[in-house]
Order: structure tokens, then sequence, then C-alpha cells
């Protein structure tokens, strides 16, 4: 049965809102690790997998994982890849996108022989929501999800590994059903961008070139509680000006650095009343940048210059690494592989940074992975109104297409 | 029994300690309008009211008043006046301090004839506290409580009404007995700084020009919350930063406008999560200026300044004012009287303005009013180790008594 163009995207679009219905939480999309609507998740995603004649099965994360075979029975392996669990209150497409339009793929494909088997994977968890811990699914394929990892609990108390159990599968068996195939060659995830860039450039894809690298601190200015009518200003030692002072830099140096981002996401003044200048103020530091030396000399600076703006308005300063990660650069040759891919079929793959962290990242530490973004209309993400475009979708898909028929497992 | 110098002010701040012991609150001074310990400390008070030859009276919300009586029964009347409520843990100070110095000085003229009436009021509420609604006694003696602030109610539920009457007095008195004699022809408050600009000037004593005028106003900064990976800095409308802009505007500009004081006390981020880019930020602001139309002009720039700050981050602004409050100017010739009596006893008083409200920009509503204030030792207000000089409750002492010797009625 041919489709036209516009129907395969649209199709792939109509799946994410049908998945999108399956949530644990009645009127939202919410479906977290190992959770009941993960199943009904998993049954809708069969019905569809076995719908293209392909069996699937569970591996002992909960990750959903289906082959298409190559005719030549030792050829390599092609991982296509994404999610399909979500943060609380979601949008339809963050993960499953990725995985639906792998399907679409491989169902296009027909026939078609290749000269490796694919295996699509999708994950069972990504977002970290219900263990404030993400990329289990992902850490296990590559074997890195530890014994301490399956003992951390969620909200009541249920470990990782308690959670296994109860979805009906077995944490002993993880090495064995979870690893990605020996004979992996490559993976690739494709992915909503979950931000404003490509939309900002009217362009539909982006091919990514690393997941950028973290640090977030923890910083405390301290000054003198005062009274705000009995103080003269230059009596104060006022660490809400001090912090606001140093807040104010942080967002000049940023935007003035190439391809950095920081934030100041939390802050907390006290005692908080609105007739005392504050004595003391907590902020929270996120610095991101796609080369490690980069986000260390920005790092570095900003806490320099947080140093400089306590002592300007009599106060001190203190940090506190939160938690660090590396940057990921993806596989260059795939990345190569991506864009032309991308030009033969008439589209003008822009090259951005990932600033989220995804599944790639993990997978990067053990296979050539890289990632195909999508426009997010609005740079809208983790939101209900959350969408893609049809003729974005469809150049992702004839994208991933075009790779799958030129891609060569030694080249 | 003659007194050195050195006794009789030790001996203040010996009973100020010895009052600070009376609390609602184990371990603190504690002492809230009309709770048991208010009448403890009135007990207290009468003590050393009658061993100074004086008898006491409560009037209808709790004030203790006591009266010189001049050996002119016609004579007109001087109130002298603090109040003895604290907030929750405070210091010894704040409040009994003028209180005891003003019945030292009466202690001190022994049988000095004094063309005057000299009635101490011991003011029953003056912080707030209980109800959050300060000045209720004050306002109860110029006749301004209203049949409304009588209905407000405690944290239990309890309205000024039903406080007045479970402490044995009766509200339907008040006018009767809280109000000031008709002949005050003078009111004079002897109080603490609350502040550091005494001892930043190494000086003891402040006669008070005026209580400063006051304006509040709640803002919300409103821009978009955003991914704080994936959002490009010039694609950002950070609403923390707008708001930290305008912070830092507010010091600047009140630090190099002459008695004006600004201050940002209370700040809150939303949604306040590490990675994600604050989309609103509510903030309060303090204005306070002894002019009121330096004030006005500092809320107009300011807010102005808010609206500029917002839109250089993409973001918007609005502000509610929460409460206004005039300016009181304290009485000229009495002010003038107070700097020629700490002259006359080899004191340079300085000239200031009380950043903070005062029972006396009440009582000077109705009648001339003035304040002497002591130097706050390390500016500490509202806090258990708030302190006093004995030099400087010396100086406080010798000030009132040398005003008391050379005060007219009709000059």
């Amino acid at each position: 049965m041919p489709t036209t163009t516009t129907t395969r995207a649209a199709r792939i679009i109509a799946r994410c809102r049908e998945l999108a219905q399956i949530s644990d939480v009645r009127g939202q999309t919410t479906r977290l690790f190992l959770s009941p609507a993960t199943r009904d998740a998993h049954t809708l995603l069969q019905w569809w997998f076995r719908h293209a004649g392909l069996d699937s099965r569970i591996d002992d994360t909960g990750s959903l994982r289906v082959t298409r075979p190559s005719r030549k029975p030792i050829a390599p392996t092609l991982i296509l890849f994404s999610h399909i669990d979500t943060v609380p209150n979601a949008g339809a497409f963050d993960g499953p996108l990725g995985v639906l339009i792998a399907l679409a793929a491989i169902e296009e494909l027909h026939q078609t022989p290749l000269p490796f088997h694919i295996e699509l994977i999708a994950f069972s968890e990504e977002e970290g929501a219900r263990f404030s811990f993400p990329f289990i699914s992902s850490l296990a394929a590559i074997g890195k999800l530890t014994e301490a990892d399956l003992a951390r609990t969620d909200a009541n108390g249920v470990s990782i590994a308690q959670a296994i159990t109860d979805f009906g599968l077995s944490p002993a068996h993880i090495a064995d059903t979870c690893a990605l195939p020996a004979n992996t060659f490559a993976a690739i995830e494709v992915h909503i961008e979950q931000g404003p860039v490509l939309e900002a450039d009217d362009a539909s894809l982006a091919v990514v070139e690393a997941i950028v690298g973290q640090s977030r601190f923890a910083l405390t200015f301290t000054g003198h509680a005062n009274h705000a009518g009995t103080t003269p200003m230059a009596l104060r030692h006022d660490a809400l000006v001090a912090a606001s002072n140093w807040i104010v830099e942080v967002e000049r140096y940023a935007a003035n650095y190439k391809q950095l981002v920081a934030t100041v996401g939390r802050i907390e003044a006290l005692p908080g009343a609105i007739n005392i200048v504050p004595g003391t103020v907590h902020v929270t530091l996120d610095v991101r940048h796609p080369r490690d030396e980069s986000r260390h000399a920005a790092v570095a600076h900003l806490l320099t210059k947080a140093e400089a703006a306590a002592k300007h308005y009599g106060c001190s300063v203190s940090a506190t690494l939160i938690s660090e990660q590396k940057a990921v650069p993806m596989d260059r040759a795939l990345t190569v592989h991506l864009h032309q891919a991308a030009e033969r079929t008439g589209h003008d793959a822009k090259s951005m940074f990932s600033g989220a962290g995804h599944d790639a990242m993990i997978l990067a530490q053990a296979v050539p992975t890289s990632m195909l973004f999508l426009r997010s209309p609005g740079g809208l993400s983790h939101h209900p109104n959350e969408s893609v475009r049809e003729e974005d979708v469809e150049a992702a898909l004839a994208t991933l297409l075009n790779l799958l028929l030129h891609l060569h497992p030694h080249t």
C-alpha cells in the first residue's frame, strides 16, 4: 500500500499522539519507568511492530527491542533508538518520535536488502523522573548499570531492582538481555531538539556534533541581615545585591562566549522579609559547553566574578560543586553520513550541539553514535503543547531512510 | 541616696535586663501585646514606680501610665513615653530603655519644681507582633484606634477587643482611659537607634528630625521558562537576569541619593529548578525617605528602571503598591530644645531621620512630638544581643533631665 509523503509523516505523528494517550496520570502524558502505563505502551508498540512483521522482546530493564535482520546472518548491527518514558505532564514527541520514525523507516524498507541487521530499541528510562536518576536502560545496554544504581529508591522507597522484579523482569539477567549486540557498528537516535535553535534558523534538521559537558554549582553569598529602614545604603552588606550583580555578569559573559550557556535557575534570599536587607542568598549555577576546556575556563571565570561581586558589596561567597559531566562528541564518520543523507534528500541539516542529555551520550561510550534533531516549534519541551511539524518529520524520515540505504558497516 | 554618674546609667541598664527576663517564651525575651508576660512586666514596673513614690494606672489598651504632678494644679502636661512589648526573641532595650530612662529622670528630679505635669506612658503595643498591626496603644491615645482595628484577630483568631477583655480591661472605655491629657503640650520618646549610623559616626545621641515615609511594592518580572541546556543565551527571556539587573540598579540609585534607602528583601524565581531558565520572578521593594516628594521621585525612577531592565532582557514587569506611609516630621521647637539640652550637658547630638516607625509618629499627629536616639552598638536591633553603652545612657539621661529643667510650656 503506497503512502504519500504527507501521509507517512502524518501517520508517525498520529502514532505519537496515540501513544501519548497512555499515561499513569489521567488527563496528562506521564509515563514513569516500569509503571503500569509502561506496560500499556509496550502493548501498543508491539501491536505496531507485529503489523510491520516484526517480533519484539522486552529486556530486563523493560526496554522494548525488535530486530530487522539482514539477509546475511553474520552481518553487523545498526542500533536505532530513543525512549518511551516521559517527564511528568509531558508532550507526545520527546522520545516516542525517535522510536516511531525508526519503525516507519523499517516499514518503508519493505524487502530492501541491507548489509546489516537493524535493532530498534525503545528504551524504558531516559528522563530519570521516577528515581531522580536518568539513563537507567541505556546504562544497562552498555553494561554500566551498577549494583549501587539498582539499590536507588523512588519516592515510595521502591528500589530499581524491586521495580524490575515487580514488572516481571529479572535484575539478575540484565547483563544478558540488555547488552547491545556484540557486532554493533553504529547507533543513531532521532529526537526533537527541545530548544529554539532550529526554529530561529527556519531549519528542519540538525546533526548533533556533541552533547555538551555540564557543571553545576551551589553558591552562597553571605552579608549581614539588617533593618531596611535604619541601615543606610553605605553601611549595608546586602547579599542579594551582590548575588544580583553576579547573575547579571553570568548572563553577560555567557552571551558573549560562543556556544556557552550559563543559568542561575534557583535563588533564595534570607531572611526573606520585605523590610530586612538580605543577609544570605543561595543560588545555583548550571554551565554547559561542547568543549570541556571552555567549560572549565568559564566556570573559573564565573566563580572568580562571584568573589569579586561579593567583595564589592562587603559580602563573601562560597561555591560547592554539585555535579559535573564531560562533553560527549558524537561519532565523526556517522555525523558526516547523516549530513550527506540529509543533503541527498534535499535538506540542509545544521550542525549543532545538544544542550540536553540523551541516551546517545551513554551509548557513545560503547559504540559509534550520532543523533539527528528535528525542529521543536516554539522551542517547547517537557510541556503538553510540545509539537512537531509534518514537513520536519518527513525530512527526518527521508534522511534516516537514505542513510540506511547508503550506510556500509565498514566505511 | 546620691548616685554617681556611672551608677545611674548602670542601674537603668540593669533594670532593662531585669525586665527582659520577663517573657512569654522561656529562654527568650518575647512579650506580645496583653500576654501573661505583659502582666508580669506591669507588676515589676509598678514596683519601681512605687519605689519612686509614683502611683500608676493601666489604661484600657494595657498601657501603664504614671503622673508626676507639677505643684501648679492647672499646669500643662509633658508626655514621656516608649513601649514595653517586644518582637519575638527580642533584645532588652528596644522600648523599655525609653521608659526606664524617663523613670530615672523623674527620680533624679526629686522635689525639683517644674511648671508642667509629666505623664510617663509605657505603651503596651508598638511592634505589631501579635496582631500584625503596630501602634495599637498609641493610636488609642490619640483617639484613632477604630472599631475595625479592634476586630483584627491574632494567629489564634482572638480579636484585639477580646484580648483587651481577656486581660480584664474594657474596649468600651478606651476613649476615656487612653486619651492623652487634653493639656498635653509636648511628647518625647527616648529610643535606641536600631541602626548603625551613630556607631559609624562615633556619637552617643541623635535628635530625630523626621520619621521617614515609606512605599512598598510587589513586582513580578515575566519572561519565558526554558531548558537551561537547549536554549542559547540569545534566545532567552530570563526573568531572573532582568530582576537582578534591576536590583543592582536599585542599590546604585539609592546609594547615590541622599537619605534614600531602597531594599529588595524578598525574591522568588519560578519554576525554581537548577536546569530551567527562570520564567517568573517575584520581588519586593521597600523605599524610604524623609521627604515624601523625594520618595515619590525615587519610586517613579525605580519603577521606570524595572521596565527598562525587563525590556532589555525580553521580559515584562508589573508592580503593585502594597503600602504607603507619609513622612512624619518631628516638632521643630522640641527638636531644637533637645539639641540645646544635649549641648548644655556637653553632648553633640546628631540630627538624623528615623528609618523605622515609632509610636512618636502616631503621637505627632496630635501633639508636638520629638525623639532622642541612643547609639545601637553593632547596629543590632530585634536581636537578643541588642545592647547599649553606659556612657550613651548617661548622655541620654543627662540630656532629658536638662530638657526637663529648661522646658517651658509656652516657649
